[in-house]
């Protein structure tokens, strides 16, 4: 059962084109992300951050938009785990105008752990691994 | 010979972990691109759309993150044109920062060509294709 | 009876400082009022651009940051109607931490009404007007 | 002798009635201040965050917008140190577009001194309030 964050095109979100300017969606993406984590996996993303001291730097991000959205649009952002290596996690994108199956915009995003000290890229920790490969099975 | 844009991290880039939220790179492109059309095209992307009334929305974008960049970092966001199809264009992007030889981040974004008024597809036109292959020779 | 708008504050709203960056609550004062806008006087703000061809830009700002927001707090956003002119209306907001009653931030904005089509002031339109007059009184 | 801040309105600033959304000049009023003390002051606005171990958040901002700003317009960032009080900077901000001789915006927004590890008010240092107060005499 997938998740879904339900976002709301915004004034300030609409470029010179009368668009959504796409580099929004990239931030809609990590919101939609950080309320997965809330959500889904029950832990706050920025007790990851803060508390566990780990972070999960984006070093892959392809996207493809096949209809442009509007201001006022009500979007559901769907996200789920692709896959977890032994240090990445890769999270996967979909978003839909509310009220339509097919997605607008299918995108995935690569992120690798790291310590929040050194900054050096780390394994996944037990705990993480757990709780994002029980979302993968459960999809 | 390659066009750069010059640019500097700003304070407001950066992001809860320290490092640059990985959407403002995405807003540095479209930045760069702008400056692209202005300094190394001839023609200001705003008359693009105002006088030409062309559109360029993105389609399509894959990007690479390779290491991070800090607050105060100058950064120079090269720009190139990849590919040009019928009603399609493709700008390759490299970020370095200042006095590096190897780019941290490199991707590219496929747009297509629209028409303002209908936002209807629609070929590139001559003049414009004219000169994005100017450029793919000059490299 | 005052209307309050539900936010969070994002990963991406953090600056280098480890607080929210001051740029983003007038951001969220927008969306705030678009949120007042749909759901306290029942028509979409996009409606009010689109539809009724009104602008609201806005002219005058003033706003006391008293203390900090950080990431992942949430908070709620008060907005009012402070004042309604001939063709200007002052929205007041007040930001808390959810579960404080002493607000950390408190402003008003001042936004005149134009015709979106000449751009010139105008006044505001007699239905507008009876929304927002009911607002007040409401207080 | 004025510092000004040479900035572009970008595709990306601009909302859906076609002006710069009004958040943005806040974000270049901070841009312009970070240009005015690498280039005004001789120190890089990180180095003050990350060396000398001192934040300015904003705790008051006060702006007028009498004329708006549209896609492709070159702006004129003037940045000038209005007051210096014990604990306080109140920076002045004028944004003219460029080649005009009337500002279009005038704000200020008073920044307070805190240490960067307890978040607590502290005296401005000599070295920074030398450094202002040459601004102020200047003028």
């Amino acid at each position: 059962m997938a998740f879904f964050s339900h976002l709301k095109i915004r004034f300030g979100d609409i470029d010179r084109a009368g668009i959504v300017y796409y580099p929004r969606f990239m931030h809609y993406f990590h919101v939609a992300m950080e309320e997965f984590f809330a959500g889904e996996l029950g832990v706050e993303y920025h007790t990851v951050i803060d508390t566990h001291r780990i972070g999960l730097p984006t070093v892959h991000i392809e996207t493809d938009f096949s209809r442009p959205f509007s201001y006022g649009d009500n979007i559901e952002v769907e996200v789920s785990v692709l896959k977890v290596g032994r240090t990445s996690i890769t999270f996967g994108y979909r978003v839909f105008k509310k009220g339509e199956t097919e997605p607008r915009i299918v995108g995935h995003n690569v992120t690798v752990c790291i310590d929040m000290d050194s900054f050096e890229k780390q394994a996944i920790p037990a705990w993480l691994r757990q709780l994002l490969e029980q979302q993968m099975s459960a999809v």
